[in-house]
């Protein structure tokens, strides 16, 4: 039995996979108090599944991470600032010696590829747009790492040169206009310039989920219409791109924005890169990713298989 | 002795390579009426470099290739809008049965990583911005091609959504910013708006060479420095795209137009994309191609070694 382990900025997902089969899981809140805090919430999931025979485990993380020693070495959405040892850490908390950790993005990317929307595909692209925008890149059947395995990226690719500020302090970047974060932070300056929105009247303040911007959108409200409209364009500018790039004929896109907008989404995004291949009659398509919220544990679970 | 051909719009540039030595060159102009010529003048200029014992041929060739076939199927810089069945008719013009045919930018890439600037780079890009702005990818050490053999395609890559027009009927492609042919015209549409420039006083109604625009911009002309700070301004756009989608550290750049404008233009471009790294302390350096006018030639007779 194989366990995998999406470590989230606000939640643990674990998943135990048998073949591709996933007989369990279970969902705990991430501690914001450092790596052994983590490393016990991660094996107290793993044992509230309540599954035997457990031989390895592999752990999805967002932030900058060091594979080849299992180690996190900065992810500001786990209040992470140093260098934390994590596959030695689970390995001690759950009693199972077998632990890897990979990037959360790569992880999802392999899931999508091997059990979701893009299996059979040679080159495609996934990307993930939630609290931020991330991607992995599978090319000849392969996920790409690249020399500082820094590949896939595409949040901080430009689609506006000179155009909106992103949160890593970039400019024009994809994730400026199709991050829930940097969303939130523009529909706020437009509030207190004068344009109301239910964005705000519904989140108040709390932060703005991505099911506010949905229940907005359902409402007719115009700010909330202009954003996605702006989300839409920005991610087809990138996906166009990316295929002037490097070719690809698929592209999954999930994440938590782009499912609480659904399908719908999923299309208009689809037209707008028709709209801007640079050869009108490529096949290429847009699908939403299939693996939905346990896509990063599944996929953390087939990197340990 | 192997022999390579760049078949360009304007002209035919052929070397004979003798291990990694370029032996002689020769360089005629191109014909416009068709195939049967084209092969003809392809023979000439192999023929006019005087060397015995050429055992095969490659040449690389703009527009759309069927390699597998060594056909062109189009390429409107060579006033080929049907297939020619290239390699076969070099075959009986030269009477050299062995040759190959490439994309002419693809040829030009490999020409720069096996004996140019970007020997011994595992992960590089080479652009060469000309009359219009072309690519090509080397990941891992390999050109990679792509399922419909597109990659390399940066000049259709969106620098600005929304932006100036290019030649293909994209919107805010790089091409539109950093390509000959997109310069001449948007500086011809400033003349014409009531901006003087130098450009148009020097190229008057003949092509506006990129040696015009290093005539103006070293004169101090307004609308030259403006357009190729756009154009240093785009290219760095694009580049840190593709540094960011496939995680590169190395960008050649080359073609008639870096050329001319030589070393503080790609110096520049260095600087202007440090500026839009999304990780600041990135080692990327964007260099300039070191084989010249003959690097595609010399790519193509790699490509038949």
């Amino acid at each position: 039995m194989i366990v995998g382990v999406d470590l989230g900025g606000t939640k643990i997902q674990a998943v135990a996979v048998d073949g591709t089969d996933v007989v369990a899981d279970a969902k705990l809140p991430t501690p914001r108090d450092g790596g052994d805090a983590i490393a016990a919430a991660i094996a107290d999931a793993i044992a509230a599944m309540g599954v035997d025979g457990v031989t390895a485990i592999g752990i999805g993380a967002p932030g900058v991470i060091d594979r080849a020693n299992g180690t996190v070495l900065r992810a500001p959405n786990l209040n992470i600032s140093a260098s934390v040892p994590l596959t030695r850490l689970v390995a001690d908390a759950a009693g199972v010696d077998a632990v890897v950790l990979d990037n959360d993005v790569n992880v999802a990317t392999v899931a999508e590829h091997r059990m979701g929307a893009a299996v059979g595909a040679r080159d495609v692209l996934c990307v993930f747009a939630g609290t931020g925008v991330g991607g992995g890149l599978i090319l000849d059947g392969e996920l790409r790492r690249g020399p500082r395995g820094l590949t896939g990226e595409i949040g901080h690719t430009i689609v506006r040169d000179g155009g909106r500020r992103c949160g890593c302090g970039g400019i024009g970047h994809l994730e400026a206009y199709a991050g829930r974060r940097c969303l939130e932070a523009e529909a706020r300056r437009l509030h207190d310039g004068g344009r109301e929105t239910a964005l705000v009247r519904l989140a108040g303040d709390r932060q703005m989920k991505s099911s506010v911007f949905a229940k907005a959108l359902a409402t007719g409200d115009e700010v909330a219409a202009e954003l996605v409209r702006d989300a839409v364009d920005a991610l087809a500018a990138a996906f166009a791109s990316a295929v002037a790039l490097v070719d690809l004929d698929l592209i999954v896109l999930g994440g938590g924005l782009a499912m609480k907008l659904g399908p719908p989404f999923v299309t208009a995004v689809d037209d707008a890169l028709r709209a801007r291949l640079f050869v009108p009659s490529l096949a290429v398509r847009v699908v939403p990713a299939a693996l939905g919220d346990l896509g990063g544990a599944v996929g953390a679970a087939l990197l340990a298989s």
